[in-house]
C-alpha cells in the first residue's frame, strides 16, 4: 500500500513541481496534499532528484532556511543545449530561408512551442544564478522565446511596444537607433510594467548592431532597473562591436551568400565553449 | 527491483509525455528507452492514467490503429476552468486598471507564463476534438495565450503582423476595420506561414466589435484555410453582434464605470454553462 502511495506521490509531485518552475514548495504543502509524513516526502524528493538527474530532466533543489523547501528547474545540460542549438542551426540553414536584403525567414521556428521552450530553458539555465525579476523583450518575434525563458525562471515577461498604446496607460517613450538602416525609432513601456530596483534579463530573437537592445537598456535606466544579462537567439558576426556590452547568443550568423541564397549559421562561441568545457 | 524501475519509468514517462502535449508516443519508444517489456509499459500507462485522472492533471489517452500509442493532453476540468477564470476576473477587477477611453490594463496578466498557460490549457481542452493544425493570432498582446494554447494542442503558432515586414518574405496583405474607431488598417501574413487546406483556431486576448478577428477570418480565406473556432480571453458585452460568428470568450466585460474607474467583468456565459452542466 505504501508503495502504491509513493508511486502516486512521485507522479503528482513531479507534475506540480514542473508546472511551476523555480518556485519553492515547502514540504508542508505536500504533507497536506497527500496526508503523508515529512520523512516520507523527504525520501520521495531524494528519489525524484536522482531520477531527474539520471535522465537529464532538470534539477530538483532543496532550499534551506525559513523560506525553504524544494524547487524544480528545467535546466538543460551543456551537451543537450549544444545538440538543441545544432538542431535549430539545421532548421535555419535549409535553402530558401534567405530573403532579399540579407534577412532570414525565422518566423515559423520562433513560433513553434517546443522549439522556443527548449531555447527558453537553455537561456534560463545560464541565468538562474543572477535571479532576474522579469524577462524583458521587444515585440514581436522575440515574445515566444522570452515567455518560455520567463516560465523557466518563474518570473513574468514584460513586453516593450513600438508605439504608445491606449491600453497600456501612462508610458515612458524613448528613441533608439534601429539596427537596420540607422533610422531613429521609438519604443514605449507602460509606467506600471516594472518597479524601481528590479533586475531584468533581456531576451530577443535577433541582433545585428544591437540598437534595439541598447534602447531596452536605456529604457531600464529610466525605470532604475538593472540589466543582469542580454541574450538573443541569433546574433550576426558583423558588426563585431554591438551597441551593448556582454551580449550572449545561442546562434551566430556568419554571413549570407546572396547569390546562392544560403545562410552560414553556426552555434555561437558561447555555446561551443559550453561543449569544450566538458 | 522491479518496483524501483517502475517508479523511475513513471516519473520519466510523465515528464516526456507532459513535455510534448497531444503528441502520440508508441509503446515501442518507451520499450527502447527503458529496456522493458510492452506488457510492463501498458501497466505503467494504466497506472499513470489513473493517477492523472484522480489528481486532475490532464488525460492520458490510448490511441489505437497503425499510428497508435499514448498521448497526454493537459485538459482542465470544467470546475477547475471556472475557478481559474474567476481568478483572472479577480485580478482584472482590481481598482486602477481602467484607462481613459474605456480600456483596461491587462498587459501584465497577459505576460504571466503561469496565467497564460492555464488559459491556453482551458482553450485547448475545448478545441481538441476539432484538431486544428495551427493557432492563429494577431500581434502583440494575444501572442502568449496563443502560444500556450498551441503548446497544449501540440501545433505551431502563426502570428499575423500589422505591417509587411522585410524578414517575413512575400506576404498577403488585407485591410480590416479596427474595432476601436472604425479605422481601416492593414494586416499581413507571410505566404509561407500556412498551407492550403489546413485548419486553424483563432486565439486573441480581447474582442470588442470583432474587426480584427474578421480580418483574420478573411485572411484565412485567402490561404484556403478553414477556421474551426475563434476564442478570446475577454469579449465585451456590447456590441452583442460581433463581425464574426461563433466567438467564444473566457471573460465578459459587461461595462466600465468611468466615474469610479471600476470594470465590471465576469466569467462568460460559455464558462458559466460549463459549470451549470455539472
Amino acid at each position: 500500500m505504501d508503495r502504491i502511495r509513493r508511486t502516486e506521490r512521485l507522479a503528482v509531485m513531479s507534475k506540480i513541481l514542473m508546472d511551476s518552475p523555480n518556485r519553492i514548495f515547502t514540504l508542508g504543502t505536500f504533507c497536506e496534499k497527500f496526508g503523508s509524513a515529512k520523512s516520507s516526502l523527504s525520501e520521495d524528493i531524494d528519489i525524484l532528484r536522482t531520477i531527474f538527474a539520471q535522465y537529464g530532466l532538470g534539477v530538483l533543489e532543496t532550499v534551506t532556511g525559513a523560506a525553504g523547501g524544494v524547487r524544480y528547474r528545467p535546466t538543460i545540460s551543456d551537451e543537450a543545449a549544444v545538440a538543441a542549438v545544432a538542431d535549430v542551426v539545421k532548421m535555419l540553414s535549409t535553402p530558401g530561408r534567405v530573403l532579399p536584403g540579407g534577412f532570414i525567414y525565422m518566423a515559423d521556428i520562433l513560433a513553434m512551442p517546443d522549439v522556443v521552450e527548449k531555447m527558453g530553458n537553455i537561456i534560463a539555465t545560464q541565468f538562474y544564478k543572477q535571479e532576474p525579476d522579469f524577462v524583458l523583450t521587444m515585440e514581436t518575434k522575440g515574445i515566444p522565446i522570452a515567455l518560455m525563458t520567463a516560465k523557466a525562471l518563474g518570473v513574468p515577461t514584460v513586453i516593450v511596444r513600438r508605439d504608445n498604446k491606449v491600453y497600456e496607460g501612462p508610458a515612458v517613450n524613448i528613441n533608439y537607433i534601429s539596427g537596420s538602416g540607422n533610422r531613429i525609432e521609438t519604443m514605449s513601456l507602460s509606467r506600471r510594467a516594472v518597479k524601481e530596483g528590479q533586475r531584468t534579463l533581456i531576451v530577443d530573437d535577433f541582433m545585428r548592431a544591437g540598437g534595439t537592445a541598447r534602447g531596452m537598456v536605456d529604457m531600464m535606466k529610466e525605470f532604475s532597473v538593472s540589466v543582469i544579462g542580454i541574450c538573443v537567439m541569433m546574433a550576426t558576426a558583423e558588426p563585431v562591436k554591438k551597441r551593448v556590452e556582454g551580449v550572449r547568443s545561442l546562434l551566430m550568423l556568419e554571413n549570407i551568400d546572396d547569390s546562392t541564397g544560403v545562410a552560414n549559421i553556426r552555434p555561437s562561441n558561447w555555446m561551443q565553449s559550453l561543449r569544450s568545457q566538458k
